[in-house]
């Protein structure tokens, strides 16, 4: 077995490969990939993902659950359209690539883009707390987990104007409050599912309210609300596998036990990094991600043979992102705990050695 | 084995289930479903399948193919805004309901759209042969094949300014002249993939070169081409399964094979409709298309008795859409002829017992 820490197109629980390896094959005597989104089956399946999202989150009444595509990419650019109102200001707090990718696409979509705050003094290695936002914002945007940076909000902001939050790295994978929030977006591929569907929780209320000339009828949410994402064909296997995925969340414990377990897993791997003199994070320690965590090897003699001791341990995705070095070990939802007490053995194992 | 005559996500080959079902559990040691889109075993992929698309449809140099997301839907806007020009001005041919969602999207592009042709006088039963494009058009869009309507393009149209071509339903069907296009676009779901990755063809000189003033990230194909589809995490498992299917046609005579195979299963029934008094085709026979046979029942006191017969022998798929009624048999690439004797027999079997 491989311990997968990749950032995502990530793992997933082994019981999910294993139901949609089968309907590939065979549901319901067909193969998933052939089924018409039309049929009842499909519907179902829809309808089944739709549900399990809202009790999955606890999703207030008055709130839309959507399945798109596009991923958070496209989603920088539907967030902004549609929560357009009348000052055509919106509020963004940047900490690092997707924050500016967001910024960039509202700036795209018309907005005068106002930085509320920034981490850029110190490479995004920490989340800021000092939030100022201009109250004629048509919202406030944010990125609640930062898988390049490795840091995360604990605490979501405090805002009066509407919120919205691409929560592409961490939904699921803890406890939120879903009326904070005027909506939210996730790409699936780290704790819903596979690649090749979005995630969009949306306050109804905020439908359809859009002040934008522009509004092609895919970009538009009530569009795909209305017509319970099946406006047009959805990504029918990653929005099946991402049902299969909720289902499995849900039977063990829902987002509170995958909390637990998160918990759990950053406490082990970040108090090796605290505690190995050969290791040291890089982020900020309120601020850490218990999704991504960010960390370097003290004695660069010595990569190599580090490098080469996780390759040899079926370790796979621990190099880190270009823009912080180092390594970065993904702890997604499906990651169980014994994958990263092998991190943690093969790192005392490696200090002990040198 | 169910015979499927759906419409779309319809049938793919029976290897390509096999295949993509093995690959869910065991895609070089790790799930295709969790591994990162960076990884070489997925580049690979994504590099494979380009090549594939490229080799299948003799796509000449200066081409881009491009994996998307967004299906067809987001197609008609992508198109319209990567093609805008000087005039604003744009062509459409109307066969229906798919090319009347195009030129919906291309208003709110910001185009003021023509209608080059129609054939909305006898509810779309034809292919409009009088086509008249205003020559100061930045281009001339049609719908190869009609879905819904059954009509097919038997002739691509000839024109002066650039092609724009919605091919969702018959790409990959019939040898095409690639050259004659400035864009090609394509849902997956019928004779590429399964749902979940949309294909563009694009000329490179087309590139860059859009006027609007609303060009936001996603939606620019010179943004997808620069970076080989991956810009954004691409809709892994789509795309792989495609590749497979790409794979499968290449090994089977290509295209010319596919079309040899599709001429054939369409006489079949077409000529069964034709003789059999009981039944009768809704399109113009010129115009008949290869993908959707559309026909009607004669004898509306049996209709009960026609539809047990056909589902009663394992047949799926075959109701018309509710815009024309009757019958739809959909008969795309991996539809064996085997299938196609069947309803024929039961065709038949049917008229000789009235």
């Amino acid at each position: 077995m491989k311990h997968n820490f990749g950032a995502g197109p990530c793992i997933l629980p082994h019981e999910v490969f294993q139901e949609a390896s089968k309907s590939v094959v065979d549901f319901n005597g067909l193969s998933i990939l052939e089924v018409s989104h039309r049929h009842k089956d499909f519907v179902a399946v829809m309808d089944e993902a739709t549900a399990l999202v809202k009790k999955a989150l606890n999703v207030p009444e008055g709130y839309s659950v959507i399945f798109l595509q596009g991923g958070a990419s496209l989603g920088f650019l539907i967030s902004a359209l549609n929560m357009m109102r009348e000052s055509k200001k919106a509020s963004y707090i940047n900490t690092g690539a997707w924050s500016k990718k967001a910024m960039t696409e509202a700036k795209k979509a018309g907005f005068e883009v106002l930085e509320a705050a920034s981490s850029s003094d110190k490479n995004f290695n920490y989340i800021p707390k000092n939030v100022v936002i201009d109250p004629s914002s048509d919202y406030l945007h944010f990125t609640s987990n930062n898988t390049i940076f490795g840091t995360q909000f604990k605490e979501m902001p405090i805002s009066d104007v509407p919120l919205v939050c691409d929560m592409s790295s961490d939904i699921f994978s803890r406890e939120i409050n879903v009326s904070d929030f005027d909506m939210i977006y996730a790409g699936a591929q780290k704790n819903m599912g596979p690649a090749g569907t979005t995630l969009y929780i949306v306050k109804d209320e905020a439908l359809g309210k859009s002040t934008s000339s522009f509004m092609p009828t895919y970009l538009d949410l009530k569009t795909h609300a209305e017509k319970d994402s099946m406006f047009n064909t959805p990504p029918v296997f990653p929005v099946y596998a991402s049902m299969l995925n909720l289902r499995h969340l849900i039977k063990n414990g829902g987002v509170q036990g995958a909390q637990e377990r998160n918990e759990a897993k950053a406490d082990l791997l970040y108090n090796e990094i605290d505690n190995n003199p050969l290791f040291e994070g890089t982020v900020a320690k309120e601020d850490r991600s218990n999704m991504n965590v960010t960390f370097l090897m003290n004695d660069e003699s010595r990569l190599d043979e580090f490098n080469a001791l996780w390759q040899d341990n079926d370790i796979v995705g621990l190099k880190g992102h270009r823009s912080v070095g180092g390594y970065r070990a993904s702890m997604y939802n499906a990651l169980p705990i014994e994958s990263v007490q092998v991190l943690v053995e093969l790192m005392k194992q490696f200090t002990s050695k040198g």
